[in-house]
């Protein structure tokens, strides 16, 4: 490729991502409106507080179409947290008659104003970013150190690798993407002078990579990727990121620069799978899936995922060592349509049934004190063979607990393995179904987008 | 227990066991008529040599029944070889008119006297036994060491304890049984002034055990059982006993400590089996047998046992290594009828089919060089699954090779794993058959015995 190949690529996505004159003046006229509203608001109160703009409609780094716009109000540091709570939602809900209370680290309201979803959030004013009382008052610091930074190219570029994130799956520090947030992506373009060279310096990357734009770090992390945020220098910014989206970056960015490309930017979704898309694949795959499916536990994303990850792995962990081997798993949760959805523990196995049979290893016959109580608890009875010797070891063979995958799925051994909390209480509470082979295929009505990706799995 | 009652089990093994005195004179009398002629042919030989007798009926270790008698000629140390052996042929024939000829280190004559096995083997008259010139030459100061140390009560307790290693399946120094020789019983009886300490020692043993009863070793060994050579410093008498015979030993000696018994030392072999037999516990086990069978190669024991063995690894590895995990093994010869038997490697497999798609890992994404070379070999085709991200890895998943271990087994992939040498070249030039499932209950006709002790395992 040359650079202008990938010249021409970026020049095509930023005709449809750059946001155009008239949506640039309508933002700039809502935040104005909505800045304006704040210090009417303000002016009824017994307090010394500004409006600040923050957030990338703040700083021209926006994609087209996006339409949030965050409103911070800074308040005295000396104020109480009451008081700073209660003067928040005051203003708040004076901006955004008709908005709703919602609860981070402080309640703050959220509204609609002319067709942008509005965040009023009350932080503290105070010196530094050493000083914040909440990690809200940290945004201010971060707006003034990215606005500092960035011109239009640089903004351009922010834009273009946002675009880019998102087209790869990559972009979101949620937990359940466990990507690069926003902040984050502008502060790699910043440090690397743009996207092109951004690209050609991940495209290289061997982890840990640790960047230190301030070279004021302090602390060490295990983090794949280290970004010292500069204005703290105790805090990793990309501490969400996961070994696979460093990876997935450095995969996409060699696939970009050797075959540059605007559909790498708006990648569809693999094609949604029905039933008979499902049984099919398994069919040729020669596995048998297994599921475990039960209503979604009403949790936030933040919440719900890394509780689904966690009860996968555990359930995962319980087939692998009781012989029934995980070919590859997955989680999915209906949490997008309205009341509640389901949620799925899903395994592919390569291994669905054992012999009726399991070897039980006892200890070395020299260790004499534990070897006859071993030689002893199996002497008698006819329900097992052996004890006999491998090596210095007496070993017996003995009924296996479970002979199915299934049959330990639907056991109460299922809740021997680590699971979420809420997933734990759930599947005690209102029970869980097991599918099992071509069953699985139900799934397909709510999860057939799932399963599309599951069998269709790409970087 | 209480002493008497080992005493009383003690007594009566020897009741069975002992020589009495007419055999003790029958076969002194033989020993006495093979020396003279062993004189006799010396006569007629420009050399000057002595015959001894040495083994077990030699020292009043042997038990009733056994009849080998072996008479060594020892000649002059600075005699020629060749000279040797043709001596040590010519008193042979001389002596065993009807004798042939074997070989060990040297050839030697073996035959038929009066009913006794009489081997008649040449050696040298060397002053010490770090002088020896082949292995024989240590046989003499083996058997001066012991009769030394032994007197009656001792060598009735190295009969009963060799009895009791026959009644445990762990006598004998060949590569077959890798358990304890003669002389190893001898010392070991000897070393701990009977049997009975013997066995409390040995329920004690905490491998690696270690004796040296002339305290003049100047080499460490890995062996379980070390006992070095009191003629020898370099040599440990007990380098063929496995982990598994010492365990054995450990095992038994505390269960005829606990429990002593006469049945112990005479134990049946467990009952042989028909092929409904092999077949009733197959289902009951719910595991798949294969066996691979082939016109057993036409070797002696010592080196049968080990190539049947190494293959059997081999193969195992090969199955285990492919999916198909191995729950258990074992490999069968049939050696002791007329003309060529057959031999097996047989193994109980947990999982014998797999899915027709594998797992197969790719480098870390930032391992740049070979991650490309991999993304690049798999990026195209449909016969695969990916490549897509696993943590920092690619992953791929393909066809495998084999989605049964009857299709490895038949296939050519079988000659890719360690097998012995002579095995390997049958295998080659003659071929196998490969039997699975039921169809294993076949081999019930040979190796009814053998399957019997597989599916009675017992320490």
């Amino acid at each position: 490729m040359t650079n202008s190949d990938l010249a021409a690529v970026v020049a095509a996505v930023r005709e449809r991502i750059d946001p155009d004159e008239a949506e640039r003046r309508a933002l700039a006229d809502a935040a104005a409106a909505l800045e304006s509203r704040v210090y009417d608001a303000l002016a009824d109160l017994p307090v010394d507080a500004d409006a600040l703009q923050v957030g990338s409609t703040a700083r021209g780094t926006w994609l087209s179409g996006d339409r949030d716009i965050d409103l911070f109000v800074r308040f005295p540091a000396d104020l109480d947290r009451e008081e700073l709570e209660a003067y928040g939602l005051e203003v708040g809900h004076a901006v955004l008659p008709d908005g709703h209370e919602e609860y981070a680290e402080h309640p703050y309201v959220k509204g609609d104003y002319d067709g942008f979803d509005v965040d009023l959030v009350p932080c503290y004013d105070v010196p530094s970013a050493s000083d914040i009382r909440s990690a809200v008052d940290r945004t201010p610091f971060h707006n003034a150190y990215l606005t500092e930074r960035l011109d239009d190219d640089l903004a351009a570029d922010v834009r273009v690798f946002k675009r880019f994130l998102k087209g790869i799956d990559a972009y979101g520090s949620d937990l359940r993407t466990e990507g690069f947030s926003g902040y984050l992506a502008e502060l790699l373009v910043v440090g690397h002078g743009g996207f092109e060279p951004l690209l050609r310096a991940a495209a290289d990357w061997s982890p840990q990579v640790e960047f230190d734009p301030e070279d004021h770090g302090t602390r060490s992390f295990s983090d794949p990727l280290v970004v010292i945020d500069p204005t703290d220098s105790e805090r990793n910014v990309a501490a969400v990121c996961s070994a696979e989206n460093v990876a997935r970056l450095q995969h996409y960015a060699r696939d970009l620069l050797s075959d540059p490309r605007e559909s790498l930017f708006f990648r569809p979704d693999p094609r949604a799978l029905d039933a008979d898309g499902v049984r099919d694949h398994l069919d040729r795959r020669g596995t048998t899936a297994v599921a475990v499916v039960f209503d979604c536990p009403d949790l936030v994303d933040d919440q719900l995922y890394p509780q689904l990850r966690k009860s996968l792995t555990g359930v995962a962990d319980g087939l692998d060592r009781r012989g029934f081997d995980v070919f590859r798993r997955a989680t999915f949760a209906d949490t997008d349509g309205e009341g509640q959805g389901e949620a799925v523990l899903f395994a592919e196995l390569s291994v669905a049934e054992r012999p009726a049979v399991e070897r039980h290893e006892g200890p070395p016959v020299h260790v004499r004190q534990h070897a006859e109580g071993f030689y002893g608890a199996y002497e008698d009875g006819d329900d097992h063979y052996g004890p006999f010797l491998d090596g210095d070891r007496y070993v017996v063979e003995r009924e296996r607990e479970f002979t199915t995958a299934t049959g330990f799925l639907e056991s109460d051994a299922l809740f021997d393995v680590a699971l979420g909390k809420h997933v734990e209480s759930t599947l005690r509470e209102d029970g869980y179904d097991v599918l099992v082979g071509g069953d699985v295929a139900a799934l397909a009505g709510a999860f057939g987008a799932e399963l599309g990706r599951y069998f269709a799995p790409r970087p």
